[in-house]
């Protein structure tokens, strides 16, 4: 690993051969909060692992500390199993909008990604499992942790947790409207924008198995209408 | 790669090795109807491939046929350039819900999931790359191909794109309410359930330099309020 560390300041990512960004440098930061504000928007990830040289990619439900990044282990395990200090990749995607352009060619899409590359490591202690299954929890639902039955002994020996250090780590952030609104396309007369993705809490459902007169906590209802 | 071959017919995809069910068998699925509604729900997948060893996962647009997915290719022809025959894995995720349980350990997601293995192409022929990319561009904005102004030959050249065979595929669906309502914690009085997640179209931007008087056409304003 190629880490340019004169880089990495307090508030900045250390760029690496990896984190470099090749394409599409003015969407590219190494703003530490930027990547801490594509993880806090989100809680699926994409994690990409190599098994038989071959690569994987599965979604799995992540949490975020200012340092760390967990994650259900069933999958990655298998790629540790085999190899304890493969690397993998960790991306965080947001689809903001479509970018419609008076043109085939200049049409895109405004996203935020994160990409965090690591050798994760297995959580064994009692203490950080159950915190970082806080932060997991917490991360998709605000409060449930305090809500719902916490794991007792047996369910934790039951989960494997991965912690992935956030230090190797790449974000990318488009935005804006199409490109070809002064060039000669602009002269065709054809609308163009962005259509903006949202993605929304609907209201819960309850389990068909639930006790009459159970209605949904506060800190569920209030996430509808949240948008992220 | 080890093909139960016996088991592929018309709407049934072939198990492999990667793609057979290790875990929640109950959720895999390996019928082609299934495939093909994951991929028509969506237009963004996750492109994993190796580089130097390493996993890299990229989030980029595709546009499926009933064979073949369509995929702009400016990073995995790195992988590409390294190894011709080298394998990416394509995923193509919807979160559905959140399933919210009485207890931490019984919480999951609800989602739809395909994971697509294969060797990519890189489509040379110029009729057939017009058609792979009216596919791309037709799977986020349907109608969008006969409105804007379709790629030139400069344009055309310009264009990596990629065409994976829909041959090597594993879909996931996970659906329904918590599983501990019948258990010890349904006592708890706790409300369980699931919290659905909505993705939806908001409503277009203009490009601030577009030309008054000129309108977001039908085939957009038509995709307000579906959700996908």
């Amino acid at each position: 690993m190629d880490v340019n560390s004169s880089s990495a300041g307090s508030g900045q990512l250390a760029v690496t051969d990896r984190t470099r960004h090749r394409r599409l440098r003015e969407n590219g930061s190494t703003a530490r909060a930027d990547l801490d504000a594509v993880l806090a928007a989100g809680f699926i990830c994409h994690l990409g692992v190599v098994l038989d040289g071959v690569p994987m990619v599965v979604p799995t439900v992540y949490g975020a500390t200012a340092r760390t990044l967990y994650l259900h282990g069933s999958v990655a395990s298998r790629s540790l199993a085999a190899d304890p200090e493969a690397t993998v990749c960790v991306t965080v995607t947001h689809v903001d909008a479509l970018v419609l352009a008076r043109s085939v060619f200049e049409h895109s899409v405004n996203y935020r990604c994160a990409m965090i590359y690591g050798t994760p490591r297995t959580v064994t202690d009692a203490e950080e499992k159950l915190e970082g299954l806080r932060v997991l929890t917490e991360q998709a639902a605000p409060g449930q942790w305090d809500y719902a039955r916490r794991p007792n002994r047996k369910e934790l020996a039951a989960t494997t947790l991965l912690a992935l250090p956030l230090d190797e780590a790449s974000v990318k952030i488009s935005a804006g409207p199409p490109e070809d609104g002064d060039g000669p396309d602009a002269e065709l007369g054809l609308w163009a924008g962005e259509l903006p993705v949202r993605l929304t809490w609907a209201p819960p459902v309850p389990d068909p198995q639930l006790a009459p007169g159970i209605t949904a906590p506060p800190h569920i209802t209030a996430l509808l209408g949240r948008t992220d």
